[in-house]
């Protein structure tokens, strides 16, 4: 589908200048520099020659066919330059001019016109407001980022185009080879989730590391993401995640983002790897294109000096992965080819006059030691310290089975040394703990291909009794919905409530609480009234008739007195719950990614701690339970310290639940259950107390 | 004292070669090659001429008086070397070589004997096991560390040479200067602490940057630091904070050094800046030698680009910074100077075409306006970017008034710019991100400088009652102070403690809870007993003088039973206390730092969320507000969400209290109080439980 974006077999530059000042210039420049064997089309009416290039008044009056069209035309221009490229038979236009729905409401009309102009033809836009397309393997650079990179494997998109052009020049000056570069700018049509559908199954692309300042379908993403990141790693540099930040962003692109929340679960959801800064971006990126993945946790570091050594055994504890020992024979073999002073422990110390050999020889023993996922060799700047020759040992070594940085830390002194390793596609970090950050990217991306099969159980449930409910609420606008009625929902969907029934007096109150025995809790059902304790609307443990019957009497007097303008639909007249942990499951629909669940304990865990865990919906069983497990009050559910435990199954089980009601029905915009008591194992957990709100009937 | 260290008159070179790839080669050239322009000395029996410099073939031979004796002989000679320095009148002696302590025991011996015999004569030893000193001042580089760098306000002092190589490698390149570069090595005789007294007044130095693996005495170390810190940044960075690098910096210095947290409290104290990783010891030294401190928290990003400007904005929030708005009539008078579309909010985005005078505009306004505290100049490389140009056009405007950094986000592309801006002395990060670290570094730093005079409370206390506790309990080697005997040190020290007394018989505890009232409580009290309750030694509530004689001989039965061999001494009774939120206080003695204080709330806060906050005693009263603040809790002792609050000032003066106790009692090796109950404010805290480890009697 996006073919022609990258190979077109022709390409018309449609407002190309002969000034060399002019993007019109710089664009048709690159792709006469970027060495594209296809039919150029340079389009102005009022030069005939730009760059050796014979110019057209038009692009009809080429005659030909063109599959690709790049318009540098001002706005007010753009729509005609349109019409033309379409009436030649253009496959793809690219619009790089800016002024368009970033700059207000007239720009927006016309985006929206040429937009549809181009869908309505089956015609694949670009932009507007972006720098263009590279493409290495079809040399073609439709850009103005900057000169055609090296052929290699990251593919860049990006919602910004100064991060493609800060990108692309840092990768040169790295020797970091590029497969493909899209500036997205305004995405009127072609968006992130087009360019993960055909990066996914590009060959040249090995990596995709991207900018994002938000996106255009949630549940589009999270498919074309978690397709592309099956087969390929996905870097995304997501700008915005605060309030300062999404204020900067809508104020220069008019883009309204999502939570960072949904956006994070989003990620993890899809197996997205986040670049937290601009240079974890590239580290990242240099580092998927260039190694292996490592198989597990374990680093092998090796240094001239034990100082950096040191930082580093510190970073890879900090990253949750561990410091790799050498197999003991290895070890000893090793460590006769080294100085009796060295260190063959972890770090590996090869001393400060070490030479090439004796590097060479300590990543030799890394290289056939299965005790090591991967290595990160260090080099300082001693006296007898050669750099280049050292780097050429260190690249002779390398047999491409697990992965190893290097950290030649210094200046011009390792300057020599970095560059051999470019050559010789080294990832070289000049601070040490950048390269166990980029390794633990990698680990985790590892882990994450390697998770089970996604199976999300279906429960069998009610749902046409959750159906009749929220249909007869929605018709006559009552959204938000109560204890009973969302307790009514839940149990059809398989929750345990407790047993209750509504009664209109205390007769009846009593009556019902004899039904299921003593004792017995009474909660006000009313729909003006959100926050039942706080107006004496809720009584426990109520152990006679007696006590209903007063407590009912009682409950009337005080609500009237104080909330005298409240409807009331009576009193809920329930069993009492047995104690046990309380937790908390919720749900709340984000516009982009739908709903995303959350789970937390009650009370001060979540209220004061925050401590609380997101998935978007739906959910496996898998995932439930890594929700419980990203807690850090997870310990109090696992009941160590002689506390007893909690089912921590039936909790997950409730979080599936809640996933497939939520996925069933789109109409429930927030749900939460507050507390869910949990018990010891093999005990049913049951919902305490509930609420959900409805989406308008439109 | 270190005169002779950083500005000798003369300087031996005692192991000088001849031959360029040995050490005592390099410093001998690196000498006469940095333009020392007292005599240099070089002593090598074997032959005449090193460099065109005349060999001694002792120290001794060359007659004068030599005051600075740079030693690199093989450990077998190092100690003649010494001994000969010495009798040459040496005032100072760097001793370069390796293998003593780091090398094991015979090593170990050596460096002893030759610290002592410098120390016996009053002259100062710098390493062994280092690569010497620089100073850029007196053109003096007696180092193997590098070429003699720039001129300029950083100071290096490091545990790791490898670590002084790389930095002096990177300053080179970003043409940073340096003042003065130590190389500290083992430390046998000069360390940190002689360096911080001696920098703190050094008028070359504008910022000290450190790497340490451990310190030398907690206490100078602390007093050092601060005072360095008052006149000067002191950051560190600080190796060895996790198990891994513990293990990794103990196997090549043989060092061991203290926890983490007791660094992060000392550094805490003393203003250190700490750099986490070797990129930001480096970002923060060029920040604070080139730019001046911010006076508040507030950021001007100014961009030629809307994504990088996103990025830095929630870069800024993320470190608790706040994004600058310009002043109206500033905003309004720099809008007409920038093109229609250009945003003047913040960021301020000069646009993708911005030429150098753009720039120069937004830096203006900048300047002028007081609501600006800190500047961040971003600069992408697009088509139409003139990087060096735009870098002049930023330098000219810089007033040294507020802080600017520049990021010049790619590669060659904006190279040009990098070199005009180091030129500048404008510090530049390639990822935008580093340069908002660098600035949280520099405000935090600004408001450590600016905190109240440290005035540490001293209460009146009963300390001669005190004294003779833990003398009595010393004496009888009883280091284990349960809730009896801590609850009495406590009491002397002016906290309340519930009445209460010792009970042999069930009549004495009735005729005791008869004494203060009902209900009352009670617990057994041995030595042999840790967790009383887990053994049913504890009884709450009793309310009757029959519950109180129940629940005495049931408890002496029950221990029997589960505790026989328990030397009992008899029952606590005790006036039950008033419910209370419940807080801990808590002190652990550092081997390097001395008492440090803890604080949290108790349970589940401490137990499974971790939420503690640490300080060194003594403490201000200022310093224990701000560790209840620094609690993730302290919501819940502040008493929102409708519940009371609690008396925060009685348990900072808790807490202030403790410092003194610990502080005046270097016996005391650990205490614990928890639970301090506290109640509303005005109420006076309560110690429900105490205990107390004793040191032992040498």
């Amino acid at each position: 589908m996006l073919e022609t974006l990258f190979s077109p077999k022709s390409v018309a530059v449609i407002g190309a200048s002969s000034s060399p000042s002019k993007v019109g210039h710089v664009i048709l420049s690159n792709l006469i520099k970027g060495g594209f064997q296809g039919p150029i089309v340079p389009v102005n009416p009022s030069v005939d020659e730009i760059l050796g290039a014979r110019c057209y008044s038009s692009i009809k009056e080429y005659g030909d066919q063109v599959e690709l069209s790049v318009i540098v035309r001002p706005r007010q221009y753009a729509e005609e330059a349109v019409r033309d490229s379409l009436a030649a038979g253009c496959r793809t236009i690219i619009l790089i001019s800016s002024g368009f729905k970033e700059a207000g409401e007239e720009g927006f009309a016309i985006e929206e016109k040429i937009t549809s102009l181009c869908k309505s033809r089956g015609v694949r836009l670009l932009g507007p407001n972006c720098l263009g397309v590279i493409n290495t393997e079809g040399k073609i650079n439709a850009s103005f980022a900057g000169d055609m990179p090296y052929k290699g494997g990251i593919s860049i998109i990006s919602q910004s185009g100064a991060i493609c052009a800060a990108m692309l020049d840092q990768a040169a000056t790295h020797h970091l080879g590029l497969a493909k570069m899209v500036s997205m700018g305004n995405k009127a049509d072609i968006s992130e989730v087009d360019l993960l559908r055909f990066l996914a199954r590009d060959k040249q692309t090995k990596v995709v590391a991207g900018y994002l300042e938000d996106i255009k379908s949630g549940d589009d993403f999270v498919k074309a993401a978690e397709e592309a990141s099956t087969s390929k790693p996905v870097i995304i540099l997501k700008a915005g995640t605060t309030a300062a930040g999404l204020k900067a962003a809508a104020s220069h692109t008019g883009v309204l983002a999502g939570t960072d929340t949904a956006y994070g679960a989003a990620f993890m959801r899809s197996g997205v790897i986040r670049a937290d800064t601009f240079q974890d971006l590239f580290d990242y990126a240099s580092a998927f294109s260039l190694q292996p993945l490592p198989k597990g946790k374990k680093v092998l570091i090796i240094t001239n000096a034990g100082g950096p050594g040191t930082l580093v055994a510190d970073a890879v504890e900090k990253a949750g992965l561990e410091v790799a020992v050498l197999d003991r024979n290895i070890s000893s073999a090793l460590r006769e080819k080294l100085p009796e002073v060295a260190s063959t422990g972890n770090p590996i110390d090869v001393l400060g006059d070490a030479d090439p050999e004796r590097y060479a020889e300590a990543i030799r023993a890394a290289q056939n030691d299965d005790s090591v996922d991967s290595v990160i060799v260090i080099l300082t700047p001693q006296a007898m310290t050669r750099p280049a020759e050292t780097a050429l040992a260190i690249a002779a070594q390398i047999n491409g089975e697990k992965p190893v940085f290097a950290s030649f830390m210094g200046g011009e002194g390792v300057m020599p040394g970095r560059a051999e390793l470019s050559e010789a596609g080294l990832p070289d970090y000049d601070s040490p703990e950048r390269a166990v950050a980029a390794i633990k990217a990698m680990y985790e991306y590892s882990a994450w291909k390697q998770r089970p099969p996604r199976v999300v159980t279906r429960f069998p449930v009610n749902r046409r009794r959750v159906e009749r409910i929220i249909t007869r609420n929605q018709r006559t606008n009552r959204l938000h919905l109560g204890e009973v009625k969302a307790k009514s929902i839940l149990e059809a969907y398989g929750f345990r409530i407790p047993e209750g029934h509504l009664a209109a007096t205390s007769d009846e109150a009593v009556e019902i609480a004899k039904r299921f025995g003593f004792p017995a809790a009474m909660k006000i059902v009313s729909p003006d009234i959100v926050h039942k304790s706080d107006l004496g609307g809720v009584r426990l443990k109520l152990a006679t008739a007696d006590a209903v019957r007063d407590a009912y009497d009682l409950m009337m007097i005080r609500i009237r007195e104080k909330a005298p303008q409240a409807r009331i639909e009576g009193v809920y007249v329930e069993e009492m719950i047995d104690p046990g942990l309380e937790v908390i499951i919720g749900m709340n629909r984000d516009p982009q990614f739908g709903p995303m669940l959350m789970f937390g304990l009650g009370g001060i865990f979540v209220e004061v701690m925050k401590d609380v865990t997101f998935h978007l919906a739906p959910i496996t069983s898998e995932e439930a339970k890594q929700m419980l497990l990203s807690t850090r009050s997870y310990e109090i559910m696992e009941g160590k310290r002689g506390q007893h435990g909690v089912d921590l199954e039936a909790i997950a089980n409730g979080l599936q639940r809640i996933s497939q009601l939520t996925t069933d029905f789109s109409q429930i915009e927030e749900l939460d259950i507050n507390p869910f008591i949990v018990g010891e194992m093999g005990s049913e957990p049951v919902v305490a107390d509930a609420r959900m709100t409805l989406s308008k009937l439109i």
